[in-house]
């Protein structure tokens, strides 16, 4: 209970420059597989502490990474935060977008590995300009048009780097390792697969990762048990087919936006599954150049869901072949491209008890539930499903946050305050699970 | 006989002029109502010629201008245009996009009144980098990114140049007045209305069109009798929905996307008419911005087309329900707006005819073909119509050029020796119709 | 408990003209509103058992009868079963379809009313003519073409008379009033509504229903608690349009037929609901008379269904509006008819609690489950929320029978055993709630 | 000219019996194939006057027969007119539905072969009950209920019975061959294929088919060009998919009806054909068996027609293509059966203009038009191919005739003076090509 009181002073004692760090990384946020200079703040502040930190390569398989921009883009965004004077030493070994960082620690005595995952990346947002937005009155606005961190993101990542300066502090206490993961590109559940593919969590024990303000929008709740993570897939869908003169000679054509209209209609038709959960959702559909011309291009972009990874795989096979048969339909070609994918997954239910055990001895929320129903993907569930498999414990959590709007939306904002809660349970649980035990 | 040799000198006289005024207009193609650079050089070349010039608001009417850039694209345009040395005189005249122009002369002694129609604009298209095409390998390919002359606009506007200075050479022979119209906006059919219904042609007694190209491909071809022009209407539609996470809360959403898929589908499936040709084409569908959101936002760019304006009526009118429908299917809001249009139309037998006999007695032609059906739209059905109503006579001809590739494609040039063949019958017919009559 | 070892002991004594009758009845089956022979028979045995009986209007609300028959052919069936020697005197009191039965009877000592609900109509399914199937063998398949007892009403009816001679061979140790409710045209959802309208259990303290099979498929279980009722809704759907000669004039037409199509694919898409479980059919579509005629007739049949009333009146609200905007989109009418429909519903805990306590207590269930998950609509629920409006407590249970196929399967039969099963539990608790409490 | 002459006075002379003939016909109408009656009488009739009969297998080839009934109704149609007194002589011989019937004769000199064709079915029509209907004044309309002669092949036959007659009363004065043919199934152009394919036509030099008011609504008048015949294919298509409970199981279904909808919504979407006159039917769409139940069966009775056989068989090739991938995005197997089709067609133009001439110089016609624009499709085509292939000349003609309403309305009657002026003119050409010509 000692080391818990310290870590709750220690928080306080960090709270504004963790402020101070939100704000800066609020200010320049950077699209998934982009975070350069997010991770690079990030390795140099770890590496400062004493951890071993790697990134690149090392933390990243290029074969797992999903919805990577293009190659041009992600030269044009390194050479940028080059320029504004990110440190050159970690920029280039993240070349390619493997924006990922692992800072290590070992401390003397050995014990079990506790893993942290904080995510990095903003949002394709347009930030709001109303006067209002706390942001723009503090002036720490995004300063890259179009994009915004619009899920607080910036929180999560400045909250790893105070725990990170709490372990060190308290590491003469502390057996076993600790390994703080930076994930790139959450948004779209396109990074976490890279990095349980490379292995990075295979030796882990304890797994924990946590989230701001989803249906828990009060600073002062916490959930220790999140249920109801969706199976998702992505897939990008290039239909491809003939232009030709609207007037002139329609039959000469082959018609990919038609083809991209019912692959939508049908693929919504889907039927329901009776087991649990189910979604489908063509969120984007570009297609055609002119009024006069038949359409040889469109480009579609959905998503499938699932209460169960069985589930999603029912809608993602089930939207493979509708899309594939609206080819057929309008006799143009198709080309299908996974963008993004998370598991289902479920809390190792004693991890998720002992949480609330500790939570409620802290003694600073004001609200603790049982369980906040997610309904929604996030690829945490990856390295949830990896631990376990490897017979550790996992858990999400859910920290309560005052919001100024929706996740997504232009006038996001959450409660600074919120930050010391996150900080303070995540370091609290972790000193738990790797303090000295008295014999 | 004799005023047509001398046609016939003068034109190839001029040729040379003519080639190097199609390569210039070539390299600055303008896109519909923002022609400033190439209106300005028309109305300052026929004003120094002698002819009466007007633009801007004396030649268009503002409510019928269809399918208007916004404010902004119009000025920012103008003004390069200024920077890159127009002369401000005239482009300052054609404020708001009203770029068309009109020279008029009148000669010594009473006669009829003739009008010539020449379009000006190029087309949204990007100009193929292959090094073998023509206006690459000789220096005059667009300067303008995602602009081009891929209609043959340019040689119309430089034969009504060449045209104008071959009527004042033979003034002293001809009678009545000549009215040379230089019209914006061809393409989408969105620049006659204006002109036509501001009245430049309600004096007209005779009215002549023409083109490069569609369906007569060889250098030396004539045809004098154009049928088969579809009467057309484009809209754009935007449906307006309400967006929501398309995981947590679908039901929430109003799905503009869908809404848009299926009225695509269903107006392509209008029935046919059974008195004629009847088209529809959604050539541009766009709708949602990211894939985990239900998408609030789809514009639709749609045409119709028919046989006869009944026809295009009957296409339209079902084309609006359906969009309508598929909005409250969806529970969408709707806006429809008519962005183009043209009528159906017929050449006056008889002006067909004489043309044809003239053609016959200039002797430079290889070819001569009675009739050549368009199967597409062009708004100099409009100027047509209002002409015959009036009891004038209307005929539109196609020349024959070799083409390099077909009509608006990126690698689309034609034969320059087609600019003497057009110039040479355009003076021809002019010159028989005004020429001073033996009694 | 002397008084369930004689329920016991009387159950078993009957299960051979239990049986017999539902044997009979298996032979004939009659479909929703058209059950005229079985309800006679059910009031004749009530009646002379000492059961005050009350058949067609007085059991029944005409306004409220759903997806009844057309007036022809309820008189045909009607004067058909006469002729068979059905008893006139019940027949006629159920003209018009009205073949609901209640018998009543009140013991001797006052206490609580307690209704036990039973169904009797057959499916529209053409029984097998397999030589293996029981049935058949037993030469009790049916005799009416096109209709079946495929869901296992007639054992219902038959348990229900079962049960309603063991009541009264007790009646001395019962107090209070017991009413036994045999329901037509459940099938489709359709005759609950029109007796609860009616009025019938607005005095009942205690009701009970119970199914055979659905969910628990060995002979011997028992649920005691059935969760998963969905709400639904079901609409029979006319498009009328005009007809064409499809080669000659089809612009002339308005295509029916489109328009189902058109709302089917649509109504499939309606989104998921995030509150819980929804559904969609449109189980059946017929248009159109002639191959080259445009369809001018179509009629859809569709039900929608949501894990609560609420989630089914989203899903029905939006049926409609698709419904009528598929109409316009095809410029038909349309004629939207309500044909049947079910309320959510829960047990009342307590009484189900109850139930398992009983069924312990009973000892012949081989096992004995909590809560079956329905997943599927019983107007049974009306009769279930109109009593717990009125502070009684309701339960509906199942009945675990081995099957030969699903239910509605051509080849569906249940094992008779099941029979003796469910007349005690449904006695048993019965007895329990009405008999004479000792002080 | 006195031949002529004769033909007239014979043809006025038979005109009552023809009227007679007719409405027995009409009386007796029977749809495609099961023409057993109709078939009889003419070849007995044809018998009796002297010509040579075949039917059955000599004239019908089996294996080209489109759209044939199933055998057992065509046996039991086959037994019920023997029953009826048809002779069983002939009756016998078509057995399988081979109705089709060819009478020749050989004049004694030799000549050319013409054939004349008339078609003998009725249509699954209704006739009306309004006794103002004149075969119903006159007692003579339909024995048979759901068929009806609503297209006038009841006047054909007759017609086709007075023209052998007055041919044989001239015999002495004619050379060469003429050939009779009965025709079963012309609607939904199914029968000629089986003819032309048995080769019935390969020795014939000219060729006559004519109809009765189509496009030509008035008694007197006479067409001696028809133009505009469509190519046709007809299909059924089957889409066989997997039953589920709707609430219950729904992903465990396999959509037929939704196959079917998509199926039919998308054909109607085909593109428009730049050369010509297209056109797509989906006339029937049958599916599903209950509202609950995920529908396994759809049928759907489709055509596509073309003003040219290319055009025709791009929408068919277009139309399988669709039905396949339809059945492909709902995961269920179709079936496409071919039940008619005719090809394009043009009369040979000479011997439009030798006929014109023969009906000017009968002078019995108020109005002779030059050509009539039918629309819609005729398997005639199918002779007029063949017969044009082998270098003869074939022509189809309209013979007007006032009608009380449109072919194929319940409603549908000709005026029976038409009988004369067909008769006439057929007769006429005939005896024009075969009369010894004067040296």
């Amino acid at each position: 209970m000692d080391l818990m009181s310290k870590v709750i002073e220690l928080a306080d004692k960090l709270q504004e420059s963790t402020v101070c760090c939100r704000r800066d990384l609020h200010a320049h946020p950077e699209a998934g597989w982009t975070e350069f200079r997010t991770a690079a703040i990030v390795a140099a502040t770890l590496s400062k502490l004493g951890y071993e930190v790697e990134t690149g390569n090392k933390v990243i398989e290029e074969d797992a990474m999903m919805g990577r921009p293009d190659q041009q883009v992600l030269a044009d965004k390194q050479e940028r935060v080059i320029s504004q004077g990110a440190d050159p030493f970690w920029v280039e070994q993240m070349t390619g977008g493997k924006t990922g960082v692992v800072g290590t620690f070992s401390f003397q005595q050995p014990g079990p590995t506790v893993a942290i995952r904080f995510d990095m990346d903003a949002n394709d947002v347009c930030e709001t300009e109303d006067v209002q937005h706390y942001p723009r009155r503090g002036k720490f606005n995004s300063v890259n048009p179009g994009v915004m961190h619009a899920c607080g993101h910036d929180g999560h990542t400045s909250v790893g780097l105070a725990v990170a300066k709490i372990l060190l502090e308290l590491k003469s206490s502390l057996t076993g390792k600790i390994k703080l993961i930076f994930q790139p590109a959450e948004e779209g559940v396109r990074g976490a697969k890279a990095m349980v593919t490379k292995g990075i969590v295979d030796d882990v024990d304890y797994m924990l990762g946590s989230h701001f303000g989803f249906k828990m929008k009060h600073t002062g709740q916490l959930a220790c048990n999140v249920v109801g993570f969706l199976a998702t897939s992505k897939y990008d869908v290039v239909f491809t087919g003939r232009p030709a003169h609207a007037g002139a000679a329609p039959e000469a054509g082959r018609n990919a936006l038609l083809a991209g209209a019912c692959a939508a209609l049908n693929l919504h038709a889907i039927s329901r599954h009776s087991e649990g959960v189910s979604r489908i959702n063509v969120g984007v559909l570009e297609a055609g150049t002119g009024r006069n011309v038949i359409a040889d291009k469109a480009l579609m972009k959905l998503e499938t869901r699932g209460a169960t990874s069985k589930i999603n795989q029912y809608m993602a096979e089930e939207a493979t072949r509708i899309v594939k048969a609206a080819a057929a339909m309008y006799d143009v070609q198709v080309q299908i491209t996974e963008m993004g994918g998370a598991a289902g997954g479920k809390n190792t239910e004693e991890l998720s008890s002992q949480i609330k055990n500790i939570a409620q001895r802290l003694n600073i929320f004001e609200e603790i539930i049982d369980t906040c129903d997610f309904g929604a993907s996030e690829d945490f569930s990856y390295f949830m499903e990896r631990v376990q498999e490897n017979k550790g414990k996992a858990a999400y959590i859910m920290v309560g946050a005052d919001l100024a709007a929706g996740h997504h939306d232009s006038r996001f904002d959450f409660d600074e305050k919120a930050l010391a809660y996150a900080t303070k349970i995540l370091a609290s649980v972790t000193v738990e699970l790797l303090m000295v035990k008295e014999k």
